[in-house]
């Protein structure tokens, strides 16, 4: 049984990344899987959060969020409503959590990169395309940094990080599930890796189903398989100038 | 004293109206002002707030937000603070009590067309920008639901709405100011205006000084100047047509 | 077509200053325009808000809030909702904003003076009341300063500040609109002016109604006028001396 | 040792009762206890909450709030914090059951009655006074149902119900205490009491101190006489008409 | 008429003290009156409130809470509803007053122990189970802050405190209600008292009735000699050697 | 290198499952995982949540918790800071998700099974354990309906669920983590499973680390060999009779 949109079952949708979106923060990013947008900025701040303070180290923290307008029906504002949702938490906790196994923070300071990844358009994978752009958008923070004097260690990256997501659809392994599989999937999962092939973070759901043993260990194929594959796009981006001004940092 | 970027004291910034920057809201517009950047989706909602359920007639609302990375610094997110704030709150009011200037509710049925203004970037005038994007979102949300055959009457809009500000920076009024002239501003004006060169908010405010109501006059004639040029652009951009795929209605 | 109360178009309610309402706040003065009742304290307290500190200046800030009980029917109590409401924030704003205009911070020291507007009892025009009431309370917790040897400039207030409401109702612009011409104006105006006839603030709106230029321009004549004749009250009454017990400063 | 104000240790402060104070609701009163003054008001609503619907019977609640200027030191506004305090709930709670006592809830019908005590000035005894002068509002709330033909039995208040303070203070027991006793006293209590000489509530506590039984019954024997003067002052209030314009009741 | 469980009225339920019920707080003990049971944890914390800071003093204070499934119908949970209801707070308020009435704080340092009470199971009863168990929890926690040598007095605890409650059931004072009693009574109370059989808080209440002073002493009498038995219990439980490990403090 | 408490590192803790814990809930139970011990109680509820009402389908839900006084530090009260934390959301969920992996929804009719785990005391894999005991308090719970005569289909159950922890420590992988393990784990994963050896949820984590291909799997292996003797000891525990009174269901 074909995809709805032709794909083989282990392709990538069309992947984007635009550097450079926004004006003001370090790292800006617009990051495309099909018609899932997720704008990634990272923002650079003095400081680290009070339980840190005094550790000589860095910190790195994300926040996702959805624009009520992103859905393909309006979802209601988190604002308003005066909490965020477990949903929202969770994703958070995860890009950040992926983020910080690829950096030194000790070689951060006492600086925080905050990254901020809201989701413009819905289309299944949201937290995995904002782990992609967000780690884009990370490395331009790095280099922003780095240009302001403020690294103690030059190169804090020692590796890249992309994620995917996989599941099983119409009984069939499949790679980066758009809103119409994800839906319908009878087992979902979101795998976090770096450029090396190790992994940083795997979590498979079978809601109201469950699944074998020999199923997860193909979908972990298919999904280390997608990660080169992004990591290989992330590089090819990266390998643009930085995009904007860097500042010229204390010491020339 | 010459304007940073240029301009002549009643002179715009440079406008552009992107119409169907998004999938799924029956309108979606990016619309910049300079470097200000505002996304304006409409979204069609069954139903109205209960208050007004029983009435036969329908709502317009508006909720205004800043992502956190749109600003010169990063502002914290309001969903995580838990509460939105004054600012906050006063904009998403002037906006759907904008937009309710010129629009016939009865003529939408119990239906609802929610407006959601997300600054991307900002430098100045964002609320004024995002009044002026929202009046096209809507509109092209008000011909989404004439397609549906959801209007009691085919063209509920009497008008359009476009706002800008004014202000005195430097002892001269000046129109349409960026950030940079925002922030120094000596009086501060909104103007809201129709096609028709009628007024439909005035909000003037003069923080930490008080202005002549000779100053008042000028203020308001270079907005209504700027407004008209706003109505214009608007009708340029809606000139096109409908930019995604329109529903089919009951009534072919 | 004659108003219910007899008024002519441009003349104002019956205005009522009672000061020293109250036993503790420096300033605590009842402000009564026909029947508006509002409670108008102004609070002494050492330091400022936290982005302030260090700066050597002061602060005036105010909160606006509406016994549960004014209304005509008994409104939610915004302590028990867990959120203050969109329109109690934007005044809360206007109100500070509007004192702000009229006072020499720096002459404060590092003091806030924090004004509570509590509406005892409602009947339009609340937030110009208010304003009115406000600057009287405020002037005494000057002079109250004065006497406690905390001023470094003896005269921080440059002028005073008055507000009112303005609106067209039955096709007529009228001056100091209550509840019952309030609910139906067609356009609906607020002016904060000082006694040397310059502007503060004005906002002015048509809810689902466009207003013209000279209708606006009409609004402000009849504004200015009866603000000119608030700031007179406003002198009258504080001519009377200071209605409590003055501290004796650190040196006499 | 005598008391600061020439009391004798089992006298009252002067106390006043104003009926009519507010023009809205069914029943306003303000009551003053020497330099505490609330506002008592009275409301009537259509319906009882969920909980209740169907039962046929009506409900009466209460709520306490204190004015942040009503205190010597300015305090925070609950609406601002964004919740209601331990003892404001403690003391809103306190009210409602007090007053549920001495009425028939099924006189009512399904109608409720909403006590609002809004602390105007406080000295000691605020919740105290706020039960006593809630009372006289609630009678008039009665009169007013009454009016209006909306009561099954024309008398549902079977006794009155006022409440006094009670201290431990320089090691006398003393009645109806001023902030500057309440603030020092070994033992604290509030006693609720009828018309008729029983209790409805009693509240005794020693903070960082113990008190012998003796002591619990003098003080109940101070309190109860001071009730009983309260009620008397209580019923000569009631005993002037109601001190606005009545409903007319659907059967005259 | 007989009580269901066939009690005498002024009988205490069955009564059991396990200390030792957790291992890391430095008191926890489990207190069961009959089928009610409230595990009762005294934790030490460095430092005190912040506006206790700087006063060389320590600090008691106590938070109630019931699980969810504690209750013979499930009842919401606070955390997930966002605010903690007017009964928590109460009976949180409560139980850190009686407590405090027993410690001499100055003994303690910049200290505080924090007490939380947790119904497992509630069959009436719960406010004053969690009191009795929350003096052998602190009882311990002392112990634990003595062998710390955090102690500058070696017996801060002047007394014990410990509570019960006393009702009204069909016309008889009965001791230590049940659920099933307490739902029906006609009056309410509950007494916290010490060792030496001084009273530390009295609170009756008549919810839909009124009692006389006659009623009142005797729920008094009755309460005082169920305290006294509590107060034996008490002693025994403590009279075991503390079950955990002490820690050894700075100065052996 | 040796484990701290003796265990091989592919061996459980001792596990005690103790059914009937409470008196009120359908199901409780007291699993224990070593020294962490956790409370589940399945309530049942009349009704669904709003979105799923009309379906004729049940609903299974949980939410989970952790005492203040569980944890070696005392953690702060969720309920007191207002907000439920990021990491209890993502608790909460998963719990409910993997229960629903076992239950024929449409087996309960409109009826909702509410799961609360709160944690007693924690040392380590407190999800694991809440998941393990949540599963026998289902299992208890839909006794209960099945006696009560609620239940469509008399086996509703197609399988049980057991969870476990395991991670990398030392260099080594270690089935169920204690704290002092947990800790310091350089990799830590869940594993949901059934008796069937199917997995319903996997999440493995590297918190500043990445890990290998081969380490996921052996991870997986070790973790369902935990699951299956898990499974063993819920069947064991369960082979007892209910250990209440059961309902008297409409057809006996």
């Amino acid at each position: 049984m074909a995809r709805t949109d032709g794909r083989n079952d282990d392709a990538l949708r069309e992947i984007r990344i635009t550097r450079g979106f926004q004006e003001w923060p370090a790292g800006s990013v617009l990051v495309e899987f099909g018609k899932t947008k997720v704008l990634c900025a990272a923002s650079v701040q003095d400081g680290v959060p009070r339980w840190r303070t005094g550790s000589g180290k860095g910190w790195v923290t994300a926040e996702y969020a959805m624009l009520p307008s992103a859905t393909h029906t309006r979802s209601d504002r988190e604002s308003v409503k005066g909490r965020v949702g477990g949903r929202t938490h969770e994703i958070s906790r995860l890009i950040g959590r992926s983020l910080r196994a690829c950096i030194d923070l000790s070689a951060l300071g006492e600086n925080t990169i905050a990254i901020d990844c809201d989701v413009i358009q819905a289309d299944g994978g949201t937290r995995t395309a904002a782990i992609t752009g967000a780690y884009v958008a990370l490395a331009d923070a790095v280099t922003w940094l780095g240009a302001a004097g403020k690294l103690a260690d030059p190169k804090p990256l020692s590796c890249s990080i992309a994620a995917v997501s996989v599941g099983v659809v119409d009984g069939r392994v499949r790679l980066d599930l758009p809103y119409e599989e994800d839906s319908r999937a009878e087992v979902d999962m979101n795998v976090v890796a770096t450029d090396a092939g190790t992994l940083v973070e795997v979590q498979g759901t079978g809601e109201g189903a469950t699944f074998a043993r020999s199923t997860l260990d193909r979908m972990i194929d298919v999904a280390l398989a997608g990660c080169a594959q992004l990591a290989r796009l992330q590089a090819e981006a990266l390998a643009a100038p930085y995009p904007g001004v860097l500042p010229t940092g204390p010491k020339a």
